[in-house]
């Protein structure tokens, strides 16, 4: 089996795909350049399934792989795999003991870090590379006094020492992947969550109309998202993740936000890999 | 008046504040480095406003924006600045008619024009760095057969020629940025936009309350998102813009979702600028 992730290799999408890959059995791992490509690989039959950042990402942000799954791609989402998020410090084995004059990483690792990095190296300028793998490859390869914030993973990749762990300003730091593979949106029995997205009439009241269906069905909201549905101003697409006790009340439920809404995709109904 | 952004040079950031100093009249602009760091400056009075990205963004996300005004500092959203998203493909000028090896650009603009560069540049590898900005320094100074990505300003900023433009897949694609500074958090008239954030109890048919209390007062509903609340596994908060024809029925309508819900906070009151 060939799953696809974000690459490249050394950030946390990597991390994610190896997880998943764990709970599978044998797989190969594919780095690819961007979500949409990632996406349209599994689309195209290059590889089996990908796994891709889906919320509160450091590589990637949710609108793309959600705008991906509702309009460009006809894929299901098969997993979520959630990963903690842990930053590290790290330099050349020479310049373990130096000052840094630049700290490298990607900018949302470089501002979950802030305090820490403000606290320690304050006369250190922070420099912003395109992924937390970058800043290492990046370090490992000069000779600068330049040190990175990144990855165990990478840190081993380039090999250089990590000053310190897990040094992000916010101790309890998720980020959600979703594995995606081809599929039939067939509810098989009682899953962790069920995903889908819908639009409605642009008129106050209509998305409690939704609601009110999925409390009249005990379903639980764990999120609701909404977003401007492309080229059609002032309409909007409802995101929503949902929990239920029972596989025949979610088909039923499903059937009838289907029939109240004027778009509707079942993006998946999948268990978390925690 | 000082006014800060998300640097650096030549971003969208800088045209979106650009666009909101013209605007204000008078203004000094100020480039900084991330999102926190500038929504900082504003609360420490270094700067007396700030604009930075807030939806569909192409240098950040919409959380850390998000997430800072409701958790980190106390200020208040002043303006939203709509900017249309424009992307071209730049070179150096000895380089325009030859066939380029990469072409370099922020990994969400590469994928913005995924389909025209594969098109047209089916032989070029994308290099992802960290803005569009950055990209065109980076050709701008090197002597490889390189193109980018990049927006306007930068391109005249490095001097580099600008190929074609509006070569973005999605031919209506925008940004919202706000203007944030400080503020007593007075509804003084009828605005265009209210944003307010809060917390309901975990448990399902709480939102759905909210909702009731906002048909009631028939307020629409504009945006609405749902965040995992930081430190306290199942908790929500949800960011709603609401829009509203009268501004004392917004007071009283606010008044009520603060008595109903366990977290609230008035993000502001205010106009658009497109």
């Amino acid at each position: 089996m060939k799953i696809g992730y974000l690459g490249p290799e050394g950030t946390f999408s990597q991390m994610a795909a190896l997880k998943y890959a764990k709970y599978k059995g044998e797989c190969e791992l594919v780095p690819f350049s961007g979500i949409p490509v990632v996406l349209k690989a599994v689309e195209d039959g290059l590889i089996d399934e990908c796994v891709v950042p889906f919320e509160n990402s450091i590589e990637g942000t949710v609108n793309f792989t959600i705008d991906s799954l509702v309009f460009d791609v006809d894929l299901e989402m098969k997993s979520e795999i959630v990963l903690p998020i842990s930053h590290n410090i790290a330099a050349r084995r020479d310049c373990e003991n130096i000052e840094p004059v630049k700290i490298l990483s990607h900018p949302q690792s470089l501002a979950q870090c802030r305090k820490f990095l403000e606290r320690n190296y304050k006369n250190a300028d922070t420099v912003q590379v395109s992924s937390n793998s970058e800043a290492a490859r990046i370090v490992s390869q000069s000779i600068e006094p330049w040190f990175c914030v990144t990855t165990e993973a990478a840190a081993e990749i380039y090999g250089l020492t990590i000053l310190k762990k897990g040094i992000q300003d916010e101790k309890h730091n998720e980020t959600r992947f979703v594995a995606v593979g081809k599929g039939e949106g067939i509810i098989d029995g009682i899953k962790e969550k069920t995903s889908i997205v819908f639009s409605t009439e642009n008129k106050p009241g209509e998305l409690y109309k939704i609601l009110d269906i999925m409390s009249i069905w005990d379903l639980n909201m764990t999120k609701i998202e909404s977003r401007p549905m492309k080229n059609q101003l002032g309409t909007y697409v409802f995101f929503v993740d949902l929990e239920c006790h029972s596989a025949e009340d979610m088909k039923d439920a499903l059937k009838m936000i289907k029939r109240k809404t004027t778009f509707f995709k079942h993006l998946g109904t999948y268990d978390l890999i925690d």
